[in-house]
């Protein structure tokens, strides 16, 4: 069974976005590697300043189990406690510097976001979950994988199906029950300063 | 009439991340206010570090000639070419620290990316096109917005319907006409180590 947290939405929005959100539950199913393979199709058709496609992921499936243990080893504590049932773990990288002149690329992290959000919603269109973490550790995650130092490791995805949150640690329990708090439109569109909100969301 | 630019994907992908794809070519066309506000509902819905959401963005319309004078005038010159003719202007800015501890946000540039792609992909949805550029002159964002400090003021998007890009000049005109090329999925998903293909894609 999963829990289902649409998003309370304002105003009408395309129901993959409202479909999305990042559990703590993994279900113990296999992802296929058709639908694998379509995330980073997904990933893969973002846009990039410049079409740079700065972004690249590792991937393991837990198939294999020591590739699995060894970039869960990657991850913070905290997210290895919930992200071990996850069948499915990718490391974000993005290359901070331009291929064609090595200057540095401004836009590589945003661009990086950019292709995860669109791996995300084709996984939603799936059934599928991601939860994403900004907490790795990135220097494990360069010595194991021999990451270039051009290349900065950023995010981990754990990618799955949904699952029923009674077997999580309570913490992580309550998050997963709890509804998914937003901020009002207008106070981030803003009109003519930063702080005032457009009169299109007033 | 649009340019048709949909993926040549190798692997199936929803419909709304093939058709995406960034005009420089746009119709003298207004965008309603119920459009932007469901464009602004689908950012506020992406995932965050911390549910922190960082994004914010400043919103200009045609319709109101002097702001939108004032923001593309925060643009580089050569996106000021293309961009004039978009009905919508808008800035996506990113708070670099968490409002509850003011710890620097290692996501907060990430997750502009995740906000502007729902953003997007709800544009492609209702008909609409956004292109986004790193090319603006963040001083210049900051002195007329009133932007603090620790907000980053890094892209600007361009929303409106595509056009035929038999007006613009030489330049873009070839870049809309031109096709969407892409790495192989290969070139990007690793499995053992950093640039060695993950066997899901060889």
């Amino acid at each position: 069974m999963n829990t289902v947290k649409h998003a309370t939405a304002d105003h009408p929005i395309h129901e993959l976005i409202a479909r999305r959100w990042s559990p703590y539950a993994f279900a113990d199913r296999p992802v296929s590697d058709e639908d694998l393979r379509s995330l980073f199709e997904a990933a893969r058709w973002a846009a990039s300043s410049y079409n740079e496609q700065p972004w690249s992921y590792l991937v393991a499936r837990k198939s294999d189990a020591a590739a699995f243990e060894q970039m869960l080893s990657c991850l913070v504590e905290g997210n290895q406690a919930w992200a071990a049932a996850a069948p499915v773990l990718a490391l974000g990288c993005t290359s901070t510097r331009f291929a064609r002149n090595n200057n540095p690329n401004a836009a590589a992290v945003h661009d990086l976001g950019l292709a995860s959000a669109n791996l995300t919603l084709e996984a939603t269109a799936r059934g599928l979950f991601v939860h994403q973490m900004i907490g790795i550790v990135p220097a494990r995650a360069r010595a194991v994988y021999q990451i270039p130092e051009d290349v900065q490791p950023l995010t981990a995805l754990a990618i799955g199906y949904a699952a029923d949150p009674d077997n999580l640690p309570e913490k992580y329990q309550a998050r997963d029950l709890s509804p998914r708090p937003r901020k009002a439109l207008a106070q981030f569109v803003f009109g003519g300063a930063w702080g005032t909100a457009s009169d299109l969301v007033r």
